[in-house]
């Protein structure tokens, strides 16, 4: 499934469980694409040499030579390397570097929301605009911004880690190991852990009782049948994160804020309208001043491996 | 006091009791300066005449014809409006408008803890970082950044809200109508009711217990002179403005965090290791991660005037 395009480039999206790969042309067009299971190990030498044959395979069967950009669930430092992975076994690991050795071809990496904000600003659901918040709410809740039209990276890479804003200081435990944070209300794990803590404690009736296991997906497939116990669950992490978008508001006044990541694009029909409503008591300014734009993400699982390759053609422009 | 320095600009910083004016060359240095009260009126007409009147007279004497940049203590729209005015009878007046009109040149006008930003990063405390977080702590908490090496303006110019990012939904009353915010707990005005609060409820002895009135300046003096109470006090606020810079970090990344304002300069010896303690739990990453550079600013109230200064010639490069 060889593919070549003028000026295109390699994108790669790492999450915690599925490996991505498309080639992308300049306009962001997805090529050709292959996906695959991450490497199933937990030993960190063993993981690392796995990912770098799998990533060598993919590039071979896409597009040898062409430039290659790398999303990765994970905190990305700028020289490439992984400063944490909660969800793979790769801290520490200097992904960039290696890659690039191995691949033999430009390699960029950056975080997965953070891609993933190019990619919407660019070709996506904030077209044009040049100051976008996106926040993804899958698992846990990540982001990636643009500010006056760049890509919003910090001074070591590590920018708009915004599921670790804190919302209620000594509140719920986070996965990070703080408490409080935007992630341990509004996830679809936290969402998930929510919904069952409310069947525990007798919350229902609810159809969610006669599950064996209450994932996000099930909480959203209640709410949309109208069960009142899921759709309070959902309009309480709708209402937190409001609070987080509230702070990056205040924060970043961007023209648009986005909602992507799986559980956010499947419930942004309930939680865009529960976060506005916390929006316009929190937001500096409201009433004369406007909120932004509060608009579901557009691109779906395609949005790491566009961002990538985009970021990829950003840092090495084709000649 | 006329002065003329070659592709200089005229700063002038309205805050809520005080206007100051000065001739700043592009270096940053500051060539001649006016001080005044603000137009002491609370009627809209009124002050607004009287402002125009005095940045003429200000005009007049620093620099007759040289462009005038404008911080003032207000959310400032990107056409120059004011959009809200907490402590100024000047809500929705379009000062950059109305100013250009009556003085004729060039005029650029942002919040007050915005242009003190620029001028830190410029020629301050964060001389030649790129990503540079300033958070002022004075009556108020306001903040301003450089994002890439360029002042973070916003889709609509009113991004850098930062003491109103929620650290405790639901917590204290903050004056901007909504609770929990970070200028509810870490503003010079908060610091001085916790102590008349603790006071009040025994919390004592202290020697602030004799004073008419509990101030920021009496805490802070206070404490320097070993008052438990008073350090306390100061402690918790530096505990919730380390959350509050946690949350920057997390989305900002940037190189260097500063502590400015009065009561922020006056306190930073104790607000900034309480601070960083709480940084330490809060900054996804972390240890294997470095904290930024934190650090009191260093232009004290010379920073509006200088970054106002700074931002007209940014905005109209001398010819």
């Amino acid at each position: 499934m060889s593919a070549r395009a003028d000026g295109a480039a390699i994108g790669v999206d790492i999450g915690g469980t599925r490996l991505r790969a498309a080639v992308v042309d300049p306009t962001g067009r997805v090529v050709a694409r292959e996906a695959s299971g991450r490497p199933e190990t937990e030993d960190p030498d063993c993981f690392r040499d796995l990912l770098l044959d799998e990533l060598e395979r993919l590039a071979a069967a896409l597009g040898p030579g062409l430039p290659v950009g790398i999303g990765v669930a994970a905190l990305v430092g700028r020289d490439g390397r992984l400063v944490a992975a909660p969800n793979l076994p790769a801290a520490g690991m200097n992904l960039g570097r290696l890659a690039a050795g191995r691949l033999e071809v430009p390699v960029s990496v950056a975080n997965d929301a953070t891609v993933a904000c190019l990619a919407e600003a660019r070709v996506g659901a904030a077209r044009d605009a040049d100051d976008v918040v996106l926040v993804t709410v899958g698992t846990g809740v990540g982001g990636g911004a643009m500010i006056a039209g760049g890509l919003l990276r910090g001074a070591g890479g590590m920018a708009a880690e915004f599921g670790h804003m804190v919302v209620q200081d000594g509140g719920r435990a986070c996965p990070c190991g703080a408490r409080g944070c935007v992630e341990a209300y509004a996830s679809g794990r936290a969402i998930a852990a929510r919904a069952a803590e409310l069947l525990a404690d007798g919350g229902g009736p609810s159809t969610l009782e006669g599950l064996d296991q209450v994932d996000g997906l099930a909480v959203s497939r209640a709410a949309d049948d109208g069960d009142a116990l899921a759709r309070r669950v959902i309009d309480e992490a709708g209402s937190w994160l409001g609070i987080g978008l509230s702070d990056l508001v205040n924060a970043l006044d961007p023209a648009v804020v986005l909602i992507g990541g799986g559980a956010g694009q499947a419930l942004a029909g309930r939680l865009i309208p529960a976060a506005r409503r916390v929006m316009e008591d929190h937001v500096v300014g409201t009433p004369a001043r406007a909120l932004p734009a509060l608009l579901p993400a557009a691109l779906g699982d395609d949005a790491g491996v566009v961002g990538a390759a985009l970021l990829a053609l950003d840092d090495h422009p084709p000649r």
